[in-house]
């Protein structure tokens, strides 16, 4: 497997923006090709959730290369539900360690904020098994079942939870291109209101608009794609060994840190999906980065802070940074190359080797991407 | 770049099915796997143009890993609108290539029947540049267009045009999986009514349901993946340099050749996108099957029938097996997957090397694939 490097990087601001998704991808496309001092890929890989019912448009890929300026360029489009963006930067990856292609530019986002709110849960919820969905299951109902799971067998509190959300709003406060740049009291976040027990609004991320981009080479550095996985499971929750832990997230990490050749012990900084707060910690326990049942402790003593002694998400995450579905597992690629090669002004951590890690649908297609600076 | 193969292939009847997608997607899925007898493929990719709006169904790779009884392999999705199985092929192929997978199943469909046919061509038409789509474009009115300059360039008449159904008809009629099994006479076809000038009915490929798929593996044999490419073009068709010609294919044929390592002159049965009739005629000058001006000729003189010295289009090609969207593309490769290992019974041609070639929207994104026999 020949090696392949991240050589650019960039990401619009995530929010409410008044912007085509288009526009948003371009965005992100021309300033990773920019930071990489690249005119032209030789391929483009695009990730989008559903951009036919979110803004109406097919066909995706061809879209979106001739709204950046490479109508003529290869493309196609990878999704994986809301960790697509990690699919894609897997499928760049296997070309580009294939020798298929020697750059390709990978570019996801998603445009959400002009849907009513019932809308986007009808069009997320997709990803939930038929099944279980005829009853009514939503992505936040099913997340506080498994919320409630995990707290029962750690110990873990609703604070315990909840100091996640604070952390990641502090940490969203020094990222200019978060959407939320207020950082948060405890008290907001466990007063806010109820949205699926034991959820509330502020362990929720929001819904955003924004896109992210990065450049895969060939050519050695700044920064190495050292490992990459995927994991999977069931669709459906009941058909799954266990709720208190995600199978997909466990066997991704395996898998990408097999390929690396190295474990857990060296990884100084972390990108996590907490699209809701407690999968920050049930996260940092599927991937090898706490022991189970010890992520909420971590939390606690400032581990995990920005100036902790292993940072998690020092960009302010899904929770603050946002979550534009099929651009987020970029924007943590996006976050840990800034860290990783000291561009990371107002909230930069001392790092050579970054984790991101993202979930796909209820963990039905998770991804864990392993990213070392090149000495 | 390492070798990769196609270890074994099936694909479910196509036509107007009642079953769901997934179970058409899983009985594709599970003869390929007999065919390579393989019980578990490292990885899935899954190819479907817009499950979401044609099925309802997102987070499609883990819905169809689930019900292919897969769900803890790996799995994602590859989309290039109608030419989307090619796209999955190709990520399976740089997977295999780059050594990451040693085999990964590959397995495409579309379910599009129970739509009514005003719906069908909406989404479909999702495809096209929307500035021209708002004027009222529509695929097959775009189409027309195309094949009236092609036919005043070549001198090709309507009669030409109308032989391709005729032939594609006459070859659905020998294979038990394709949608139509009745041969048509010309009368038929150039009495049919018209649906966008000069393309009538029998012109134009029918809506179908149905899957395909095929096994690809790093273990030699029995049939090469000589080549694959991938050309790309213009959203917008004003933007094009030429109406007479697809760029996308030719830029895809010339790369597929080049990985090759060989030209046209070595292939002997091809598969051509011939949603509309008259592109497999210019499909056959684009690849470089034909000389420019030429495949009408070609085809008058029973040089690409079942019997002739080129067959295209054995399996009935989209016009008469049928074009169930995300399962085309890996339809063909099956198609030409039996007639290279000498299982297409009926209607077996005598060949090593064959070439599949697939059109995603109006030709923005296709595609190029080269089998060979291994000796």
């Amino acid at each position: 497997m020949a090696d392949a490097y991240i050589a650019g990087a960039a990401m619009t601001r995530f929010g409410s923006r008044p912007d085509s998704l288009a526009d948003l991808m371009a965005e992100a496309a021309r300033g990773a090709l920019t930071s990489a001092g690249l005119e032209r890929p030789e391929a483009l890989v695009v990730s989008a959730m559903n951009p036919e019912e979110f803004v109406g448009e097919g066909n995706f890929a061809s879209h979106v290369a001739t709204h950046v300026g490479l109508a003529r360029t290869p493309s196609l489009r990878a999704e994986t539900a809301t960790s697509s963006g990690a699919a894609a930067l897997f499928t760049a990856f296997a070309m580009v360690s294939a020798g298929v292609y020697r750059s390709v530019l990978v570019v996801g986002g998603e445009k959400m904020t002009h849907l009513p709110t019932p809308r986007v849960s009808e069009l997320i919820g997709r990803s939930i098994d038929p099944y279980e969905r005829s009853y009514g299951a939503t992505m936040p109902a099913l997340a506080g079942l498994v919320t409630r799971a995990w707290m029962a067998r750690t110990g873990a509190t609703l604070r315990d939870v909840s100091l996640v959300a604070v952390k990641n709003h502090a940490n969203g406060a020094k990222n200019p291109l978060a959407h939320f740049r207020e950082p948060v009291t405890l008290e907001t976040v466990m007063e806010s209101r109820m949205v699926a027990d034991p959820l509330r609004l502020f362990h929720c991320c929001p819904i955003s608009d924004g896109a992210a981009a990065v450049v895969v080479g060939a050519e050695p550095g700044p920064v190495r794609i050292a490992g990459i996985g995927q994991g999977s499971d069931y669709l459906a929750l009941r058909y799954r060994d266990s709720f208190t832990g995600f199978r997909a997230s466990q066997e991704a990490a395996r898998t990408a840190f097999r390929m690396a050749g190295f474990g857990p012990e060296r990884v100084e900084v972390a990108e996590l999906h907490d699209a809701f707060a407690p999968f920050e910690l049930m996260s940092m326990e599927d991937v090898g980065l706490a022991p189970a049942g010890k992520a909420a402790r971590m939390l606690a003593h400032g581990e995990t802070a920005l100036d902790g002694r292993l940072p998690v998400n020092p960009s302010g995450g899904l929770k603050a940074r946002g979550h534009p579905l099929g651009g987020t597992a970029l924007a943590q690629v996006v976050e840990l190359y800034w860290q990783l090669t000291g561009q990371a002004a107002g909230r930069q951590v001392e790092a050579r080797v970054g984790l991101a890690q993202s979930i796909g649908g209820l963990a039905t297609t998770n991804w864990v991407t392993l990213l070392e600076r090149i000495p």
